[in-house]
């Protein structure tokens, strides 16, 4: 039994190591040197290569280092009857949430306007939003979403929710199914995108979708770039229906320099870093699944492979 | 009986014709205009010209159309024995609270340095803060830095405040006198500025106070651009002391072009805009003190002519 890291950034010697350290004895190797493949029960990857899942015959459990693990079901060269899990990080959630409080409240109070003012030397107070006035809307609850739609209740936003199946969230309006979709939308003042990526949600982020938001309504994407169509936020941006968007991800990363986001005025970017799993919280989930492998328990946080997520 | 407006900005017309509107038959003159000095009872003023107030000779009031009260004190012509007022509009204290939490979340999710990776083409993510991570120090616990305070305890911040006599608010640290101001300061890692301008607190953002900051805090100055010492903040910055500021107000504003703020990409600007004052909110308080000129009662919101605010 061992474990092998698979990921194409930096981290992944980082990441060998931190398992190393916190697994007493556990052998631990990068898919990067030579290892035994037959001894491998469980593979810890993060956007993996395609293909470099298919030779482990004794694999037990696809490990994402991450909350997202739709880089897992792109791959049709995975092994399909191995389970997938994923991270479930309690400051995943509690960091979306704070990242999203964050450019909302710098929406409100126009901060990335006056940074592009202070590059060009120009004094230009503009009128702010209050947070009493504001209708945040959610678009997906699950962890991620479920907890940004509760702390921005806190902070006293009127704060509504869609999802696909029906959710219910103290102090939150929730709407479910297509049907509900229009209502939710046309109440919507910033519209925040918290959905796992499916076949069913790639693209929602269209044309059609977006015009459903009254004027000047702000479009903050923190989800996957594959939820919106890059062309149709532009269009309704610069046909000032929308005031502006914050991304957060994106189609291709780093998104390509001659992208046009890059230097729109009203698409403020921040470089798919809004929460961020590190070492600390997330090593000791993957070490508890490794030794229900052993024991033959159920999976901690198992990924549903009929929904995606 | 009647009110005089003063001011140099545009807004003149705007508060004319509200407080007409508001006061059912009050006459209410611009000073740019002709108008009977002796019928004038009071005065409602924003950083008038020195001097404008000297000639009123049946003058009952003079009345701030803002919270701050700085610039009267600074005018030695004005009548010494009429009686100042303020405004005490609740949205100032929420409007700043707002200001404070967004400049703040801007800085733990490094929102300004995206934006300006983004105007130069740069894909760098950077570590981020988390709120419960992070103590928030408030220098003057007056309505609106007792309000700032109490928000930030309900977002999850550690908060404490430091005013000059002893005060207390539920769930935050208060110091106060210049004896405790070293424990206050050691203690803080985003110091928010919310003092009134008076001949004690001129100044007192200097490189003596700033410096036992700790090692890479932030400050944020919503008071009195003269609060600040401009090179002693610029000094611990390029020092590597403090990891930057964000600004709201400038010893002369809009500030001057040449002033090195702008180009200092460690300094966030905002153009005086955290908290302003609306016509709908204030008019009626200034009707309200006009009738009380008319039926000899205690005016409300009186400014202590000894503290200066």
């Amino acid at each position: 039994m061992a474990i092998v890291v698979i990921r194409r950034d930096k981290k992944i010697e980082l990441w060998k190591n931190a398992l190393k350290k916190a697994s007493n004895g556990i052998k631990v190797y990068s898919y990067l040197e030579n290892h035994p493949k037959e001894e491998i029960t469980m593979a810890v990857i993060w956007k993996h290569p395609k293909g470099s899942l298919a030779d482990y015959p004794n694999l037990k459990c696809i490990a994402s280092a991450g909350a997202g693990v739709d880089y897992i079901f792109e791959d049709e060269t995975r092994p399909m009857n191995v389970p997938i899990t994923r991270i479930v990080d309690p400051f995943l959630a509690s960091d979306m949430s704070e990242h999203v409080l964050a450019v909302i409240l710098a929406h409100l109070k126009n901060l990335n306007a006056y940074k592009l003012d202070q590059v060009a030397n120009n004094w230009a107070p503009k009128d702010y939003l209050r947070i009493k006035d504001v209708t945040i809307g959610i678009l997906g609850l699950g962890e991620l979403g479920a907890l940004t739609a509760t702390d921005l209740t806190k902070f006293g936003f009127k704060v509504q929710g869609w999802s696909r199946s029906k959710k219910k969230i103290e102090g939150v309006i929730t709407f479910s199914g297509a049907d509900a979709q229009q209502e939710f939308l046309k109440t919507t003042n910033v519209l925040v995108c918290l959905l796992p990526l499916t076949p069913a949600t790639e693209g929602i982020l269209n044309k059609e979708l977006m015009s459903q938001l009254p004027k000047n309504a702000f479009v903050i994407n923190v989800a996957r770039g594959g939820h919106l169509i890059d062309e149709d936020l532009i269009e309704l941006i610069d046909a000032d229906h929308l005031s502006g968007a914050c991304l957060d991800v994106y189609h291709t990363e780093p998104l390509p320099e001659s992208h046009p986001f890059w230097n729109h005025k009203k698409v403020h970017m921040t470089p798919h870093y809004a929460s961020v799993s590190d070492t600390t919280s997330v090593i000791p989930q993957l070490i508890e699944n490794y030794n229900r492998i052993s024991s033959g328990e159920k999976l901690q946080n198992l990924v549903d492979s009929d929904k995606g997520y």
